[in-house]
């Protein structure tokens, strides 16, 4: 042995940054303001909570559950449940009771720390959690009162009071649980994605790369993505590493309180899907010179790809760089990345030729490998050109789901995505579709994403939508749900002509649908799967197929 | 299982940079000019090198040692002993033959890659190295026609001509060994510290970290540091992995040459000890306007700790950002780093007070530990003022030494580091000394270095060495050697007032002696061993003590 044998346990990053920037400041958002407490101050309660769930007989390995915003309690709880060994079970609180009640009982939550705020959702489950012992709930000062029947309740500051603020984090094997994150699929029950504290500890290192989402003890971070979604996409442990200054949401997500939080709160970085980037774009053009963003430099979207549109407008207008991630639930989430400039060789491309990289999916982390594939599970060229099925294997990549290895998700260690894409020359992944959202028409692959960005660059389209509707003789062909913006006409003429300039006679959309919103999925991306079934419960027929 | 078990390798991440960087240049001195290949030639040639060495014998875990500069061919052989699962041995150049015939022996190299430049200096060891069976020489085209009486010697090109450009790297153990590197210390047998594939993947992500060397693919690289001290500090992994521009020294290490290539190649970014920037500088100054520097970003300067003064001369003069890292070769080497601003707080402070930061060895990186300890290995307290013994620990901190576990330089699981030192309230770790170089006066401690750079800053000094000399009454007191700047003369009464208006009058030299050079160790550090021999075998005598 000539190298210490230290596990990479979550224990050994997590209390750095209130170690090294103890008087920073987390705030989290309230009813008519902020609540703010230091970064020592949530890791000595994170502590004390540690104490308070060993005192409620949580051991190493066991569930908590969370049914909570994005806060500084939630915070705490992340941190107290990875520095003791327990498993962070982050309950989504935007799903169905009926999967809830699923998840909570697949992964046997033994407690769940529940907002206040949340908690009539969660009160549709009562005598339906059987594993649940005990319910804590953090309630804020503009909370009503709370009252419960659900099992055992304690006000979630009385739990933690008189605890002890330092636990001597236990050496466990770094391969050891720390986080349960439920999927919800198109079919079938949610699947459990386990996050372990090698695979996160290693996805944390890389997400504060320079090359990655070059993160830094010096940026002010506003994590909009809930913390119920793929850990947050990991950027609470950076934050608690690096010792960030954190400003968290809460339910407040409209956008004219996030971009408030921007500008009061100094944000230099900020995460969340293409929806709410497209928001706070629209409250600023509402509002012409009322908003200072001089301090914010990248946002990083993920969940589904932003529109190139609105990449270059937050760098035209704001000077902002739109950062694009890749991945998902399986990965930890960070896979792919694409920045402005990641190489050398692009520090000579022109503003123009940056973008066209920044559209693509990007850049894959060190340490992950992603390859596209036939359905023969070969291996296809490099060329920008060639489509297949995407994999990803790697130390943060899922190898099974929990308690429930679905072996058809995976082949020969690697993760099939469900994703369908190409590589370019340049190394750059560049993402077709979902597969289940492809247009398939005439044995050829129609991408609804690079439709729906098309039409969103017309200037009076708010939002695009495309779906696969069936067809007798094409197997497929795609329909266009439009939202306009308020007051524009935009003819669905016009609206061809703009698609037929780019792409084939036989890729346009064979009809537009003007409609006042799209449906959205609780991670905030466009839910195709309630377009789809509205279209059908609609009894909708493609022009030509109508009687 | 629900993530996947994929081992920390070196050959995971090794070959990322010629895959998204293809054409990047790798880029080595020569005796009138440069020698370029591109980073994908760089990469084929290593796995090349890989199956000739595995054609020769070279099995998993069997040592390679390199005679090597800093060059391509140098790179090379990092790149495929990693990728094959060898262990590179990198032989110090500039060791005593004694010491290489100690080292080969005890690391049983099978074979050694020598620099034809450097082919005379392993000649004195011939019939004096058993283990090895093989010589392989690596020869310039300025460098006159090689011949060697060492064993079966085969010239570098010959070597791998033919051989196929992919090697399937084996998935070995992550916890293997990848290199050795042998300390000399002041007493006995140098001493060999094992890398690992583990420890030095966690090593490359952690230097590559926004808030550590802040590298980056878009940067260009000029090694200075010996690739046989440390393994480079580990920047060739880094850079593989990245995808840099790496422009290599080879043996031309004068300050001329070294300021060329920073601009005509347009580095952004170097690493080397003080004395290098000490040389750079003085060529600067005495050119005015001759070189254009506005591409370089940021040194990072370790081994021993810089003058503030030359810090601040490089960001006052030259916009540089200059980096201080600290660390051993125990420790891999990177263990704590500064730079100007580490934290937000740090954001509202004086360019002053930023600098005052810079000048301390700086803040630990994550996953490691730095702790100082007193005699009885009790912990001291952050406060910036009680002084002790600096411990380690972490993931890429040696544990023993290869084959010669000597226990006496660890305790209970940490790395005692030989140095002394404070932390501050900050969190950063201050060096007071090497534990051997302080000087213990009347039960006092005081630090060498402190009075160095003190002196230092004075103008018409170019270099300082305080070392202690052993005195009846205190123990020992303090001697300053001096190197003045050609033509300049400064009184010692000037040197003593100047050390007064900071120092107590206890801890001024007794003595003022001036010098034209320090000498240096091997790794460019000034040798305070050498030098207090030197005052020995003078018969020096301290003022007070003289007949």
């Amino acid at each position: 042995m000539a190298m210490q044998r230290t596990p990479l346990l979550m224990s050994k990053i997590l209390d750095r940054g209130a170690t090294v920037a103890p008087n920073e400041a987390i705030v989290t958002a309230t009813a008519h303001g902020t609540r703010r407490q230091t970064l020592l101050e949530t890791r000595n309660r994170a502590h004390q909570l540690a104490h308070a769930l060993r005192a409620a007989g949580v051991a190493v390995g066991d569930r908590v559950g969370t049914f909570m915003w994005n806060g500084s309690r939630h915070l705490e709880a992340y941190h107290a449940c990875a520095g003791m060994g327990a498993v962070l079970h982050t309950l989504n609180i935007r799903l169905s009771d009926h999967d809830l009640e699923y998840i909570i009982d697949h992964a046997q939550d033994r407690l769940i720390i529940v907002d206040a705020d949340a908690l009539p959702l969660l009160e549709k489950l009562k005598g339906r959690m059987p594993s649940v012992e005990r319910i804590i709930v953090a309630s804020e000062a503009d909370d009503a009162p709370w009252d419960t029947g659900l099992p055992n309740p304690v006000d979630y500051e009385a739990f933690i009071a008189g605890q002890p603020t330092q636990y001597a984090w236990p050496e466990i094997d770094e391969n050891s649980p720390l986080g349960l994150c439920y999927t919800s699929g198109t079919t079938g029950n949610p699947k459990g994605v386990e996050y372990e504290h090698r695979s996160q500890y290693l996805h944390t290192l890389t997400q504060c790369l320079t090359d990655s989402m070059n993160l830094s003890a010096t940026d002010c971070l506003l994590g909009i993505v809930p913390m119920f979604h793929a850990m947050g996409w990991g950027l609470p442990w950076s934050a608690l590493m690096l010792g960030c200054k954190q400003v968290m949401p809460f339910k407040y997500m409209d956008p004219a309180r996030l971009i408030q939080l921007l500008v009061d709160e100094e944000v230099t970085v900020s995460a969340g899907v293409p929806t709410i980037w497209q928001g706070v774009k629209a409250i600023y053009e509402a509002n012409p010179g009322k908003y200072d963003l001089s301090k914010l430099s990248r946002l990083t979207c993920g969940g589904s790809a932003p529109p190139p549109s609105l990449i270059r407008w937050y760098w035209d207008t704001l000077g902002v760089e739109m950062v694009q991630g890749w991945g998902m639930t399986e990965t930890s989430p960070l896979a792919t990345l694409s920045r402005r400039v990641m190489k050398r060789s692009q520090l000579k491309l022109t503003e123009d030729q940056q973008f066209e990289n920044v559209a693509k999916a990007g850049q894959v982390m060190p340490g992950i490998e992603v390859e596209i594939f036939d359905e023969n599970f070969n291996r296809l060229p490099h060329d920008g050109e060639t489509v297949g099925e995407i994999l990803v294997r790697g130390p943060w990549i899922c190898s099974a789901y929990y308690n429930n290895p679905q072996p058809e998700k995976f082949h020969d260690g690697w993760l099939i995505t469900g994703d369908v894409g190409k590589i370019d020359p340049e190394q750059y992944l560049i993402i077709s579709d979902r597969s289940k959202d492809l247009v398939k028409s005439g044995g050829e692959w129609i991408s609804s994403v690079d439709l729906e960005n098309h039409i969103v660059a017309l200037a009076g389209v708010a939002q695009a939508c495309v779906v696969a509707q069936p067809h007798p003789k094409w197997d497929e062909r795609p329909v266009a749900l439009v939202v306009l913006k308020p007051g524009a006409e935009v003819a669905r003429e016009t609206i061809l002509a703009h698609c037929a300039s780019t792409f084939a006679k036989w890729q346009l959309p064979d009809d537009i649908l003007y409609v006042d919103s799209i449906p959205l999925t609780s991670t905030g991306k466009m839910d195709k799967k309630v377009v789809r079934a509205k279209l059908a419960a609609d009894g909708y027929q493609l022009p030509d197929q109508r009687g």
